[in-house]
């Protein structure tokens, strides 16, 4: 039977898995840490393909989610955060000419939309919204059943709207993006404040505060965490309802690991769309879901990506 | 030879004009005002559409740009400004029962960036957002070639975005949004306030402050209405970096009564951009330009779905 490979780059962690068509199940899957003392990612991402390649099966393409900005076009990876040496990276080149299989290249994050879209939250979803608010914020848009993609690929970057003018600079340069206010990062940072500044809480100063932390506080009923995590939802409502205007979606779906806290989460955010949406038309028939897909996205936004450039 | 018809329905003014096929040298064109005492503006329109309609030649497809959101899957004005009783209109079916040739209907401004695409300031760009800032603000958008309509047609509300979170009370109630504070009537309004409070500006308190008053004023050089427009461009320069981080298209033009003011407006919005642009990738290519049509935007945009919807 033919096979699509599909991979995941992270900063931590490289994953492949080969798919037969028609099922979610992999024939094969391995993960490797991205660096180690002796070899280069780019060896290590090598080693893996070879690891999951079929015997006596023909892989018909290779795709792959890589973090940070990518360009799907030209196939190249502009600059993966963690991945010292990766910028304007010619990946689809590098790995076609080794593997000789065509190869294809996204956004994690962007391919995470395309994930839901055809296999998991947002099924059925012409138009969609995907946001992944994790130590950054990133999201993918699917419009009128295809992802969209921008001129350079650089598109859907929905950490970087503005949602405070003048606010708290984010890690691009650029001041008051939602980034740097919503991300796990952002709401660790505010916890982290007001505990200097004397508030209660079952967290204390003296451990590592991190995203995880204070959702399972905000899960047992912190005040403090529920607050964080509903002040990080205010901000995400703010761009939601934005995104609602621009793009009248039927489908929101929130991923990444603060969305683990659920209705934490979901609720305050949904309660901000509805005061800042302009008429009610935009929130008929919407849904807003936590993704189907937690550690497996960008795996199964890769295997998305193979199945729809690479039909069988 | 075939014949499509463009309709541009205004609060004031009713359009109408009959195309040949590849010119945009209209073979009739006829304009009424909307309401009169004696009929209604649906008679109006539709006694309009027979004085342009042709005596031995086809029509293939009538298009109509509508004013406020409309419904393009349905064919229905869901509510026309300053047209009392459109409201949840059916006009597609009303048109096509009465002329018995297929109709269209789209928003004008989303319209207005179809027309832009195909014949105006946008050609050859696949990735476009078009602004028109007028008494209101509003938009649309171009991805992949194809005008972003969303689930229920409401996409590309520009004008809504939050640019103050808490800001202005916006016409459609809610708070912040850009057409609140960077609107022609907003623009005007700020100028009034100033002047209360003492500003020095070739411009009087006693006359009627309009967005055109200070268009011409700012043009000759005086502060009190350079700073205006700049301050306008400022928030909508804030909005469009959100935008370029959302869509990264490759041109952005700018319409509407506010645009003709041309580099006042178009410098200080770029600059604006530049500041909050997340990285300057997003800024290659690109082009901000004042749209080509102007109070033809409209028809324009009829007549380019026309052509899409109706091929000959």
């Amino acid at each position: 039977m033919p096979i699509h490979i599909a991979i995941d780059i992270g900063g931590t962690q490289l994953r492949a898995a080969a798919y037969h068509p028609n099922s979610l199940e992999p024939v094969t899957v391995m993960r490797i840490p991205t660096r180690d003392e002796h070899t280069t990612p780019l060896e290590r991402l090598q080693f893996l393909i070879t690891q999951v390649w079929p015997k006596d099966e023909t892989v018909i393409g290779i795709a792959v989610a890589a973090p940070g900005p990518t360009d799907p076009y030209r196939g190249v990876v502009i600059e993966a955060p963690n991945i010292p040496g990766w910028v304007g990276l010619p990946l689809r080149n590098y790995l076609e000419n080794h593997f000789h299989v065509p190869v294809a290249l996204g956004n994690d994050a962007n391919l995470a939309a395309l994930g839901e879209w055809m296999f998991g939250a947002g099924q059925g979803h012409a138009h969609l919204i995907y946001v992944t608010i994790s130590t950054g914020i990133g999201g993918g848009i699917i419009n009128d059943n295809r992802l969209m993609l921008g001129t350079h690929g650089l598109a859907a970057e929905i950490g970087h709207v503005t949602v405070i003018p003048d606010g708290p600079t984010c890690g691009c340069g650029s001041r008051g993006h939602l980034e740097a206010v919503a991300s796990g990062t952002a709401i660790a940072r505010w916890v982290r404040e007001e505990l200097e500044q004397g508030a209660k809480s079952s967290i204390t100063i003296d451990e590592p505060i991190t995203a995880k932390v204070i959702g399972e506080a905000a899960q047992s009923g912190d005040w403090l965490a529920v607050s964080a995590i509903a002040r990080a939802a205010n901000f995400i409502g703010v761009a939601l309802a934005d995104l609602l205007h621009i793009f009248n979606p039927s489908a929101i779906i929130i991923g990444g690991g603060v969305s683990r806290t659920g209705p934490l989460l979901l609720e305050p955010m949904f309660t901000t769309m509805q005061n800042h949406v302009m008429n009610p038309g935009y929130l008929e028939d919407l849904i807003l879901r936590q993704a189907a897909f937690g550690d497996d996205a960008g795996l199964m936004g890769a295997l998305a990506l193979a199945r729809t450039n690479f039909p069988e």
